[in-house]
């Protein structure tokens, strides 16, 4: 049974249970996706209102962009459990043997590298949120403009929690090139969010 | 039916919809709560390993607090919505003669009120979950760390989310003696917490 197939309790309580997935990298993707939801429900509150008629085919875009990103994202958390898990089996492959050991390493080490281009997907599609959110505040239906706001703080969740799995994940590879790629991506994709969030949320605030 | 016993992948779809509830003080309080759930999860990650003996009471206490939070986080959730369909109905009330026009104003305001107060309550508990954080990362399980630091993400998010709510009804509130009082409990729940988000942030990436 997919994760996302699971009542919201039970998805809260194997959280909290020291079984190690879900964890923090599918919770980045939730958050992610709750606030490609909420992007994409300013949207629904906005097509088919009079007053924002000549706002209508851009708020159609932004809704067909915020629908995809969402199921991006709920891909994307069943993506990091599977990640994981593929981790914990090569981590509990024999090593015995010195060969045994070497290819445990190897495994180990690819597995390890899926398990960092998730939340890196993760961490990009969450920008790709961030961008829908401010077109959202200022086009959107106003009596949802709080929500487009507490969209843009979910998907910035969403980016730093991604990003620590990325960088948990960099900590103990040891392919230097592709650590050396990985975080260059991870750093432009950091870059001026906490501002642009900051950004956002003032522009909330100011209409409430 | 609850919120939280729908599968999470039908919270997405009605949060996306055009329906007024489930919406940002929803998500604030989910948010709160996945927050918890993490950092159940490192003290439950934690608790019974021996070389974390030394800290067996301490996280324990942790994990009580967290596990109080998370159930008060999932409630509010409930009640947001609850709240929210309480304001709606007050804004149907009929509206014809000077009587009921009055009578409506009453019954709004005072629904308006209780729409203040669940996501002022969602902030407050939101800010307790922030509080466990750094001890979590500090004391829990070291190959957790990244977890307690997604936990205080989506905690401030939590708080900030709903302090969008608090503002957003407390703009609509005539009692003036009320409006002061919230506001000023919401300022001090916000202050120096965007610093404390980063600190914790800054000191797991640092382990990582």
């Amino acid at each position: 049974m997919k994760l996302v197939d699971k009542p919201v309790t039970n998805f809260l309580d194997e959280l909290a249970s020291n079984a190690p997935a879900p964890g923090g990298g599918s919770v980045a993707a939730l958050s992610g996706a709750l606030g490609a939801a909420l992007v994409s429900m300013v949207c629904n509150l906005t097509l088919g209102k009079k007053a924002y008629a000549d706002v209508q085919d851009e708020i159609s875009d932004l809704l067909a962009e915020s629908e995809a990103l969402r199921e991006q994202l709920t891909g994307l958390l069943e993506e990091d459990v599977k990640a994981y898990t593929g981790y914990s089996k090569a981590a509990k492959m024999p090593r015995g043997t010195a060969e045994e050991k070497a290819e445990r390493q190897v495994v180990m080490q690819a597995a390890l590298k899926v398990a960092t281009d998730v939340p890196l997907s993760i961490a990009e599609t969450a920008v790709k949120v961030m961008d829908l959110c401010m077109p959202a505040a200022e086009k959107g239906n106003k009596w949802a403009v709080s929500d487009a706001g507490v969209a843009v703080l979910m998907a910035e969740a969403a980016l730093r929690s991604a990003a620590l799995n990325v960088l948990i994940n960099l900590g103990t590879l040891k392919d230097k090139e592709f650590v050396a790629d990985r975080r260059a991506k991870l750093d432009a994709l950091l870059e001026g969010k906490g501002t642009m969030r900051d950004e956002i949320y003032d522009y909330v605030a100011s209409k409430l």
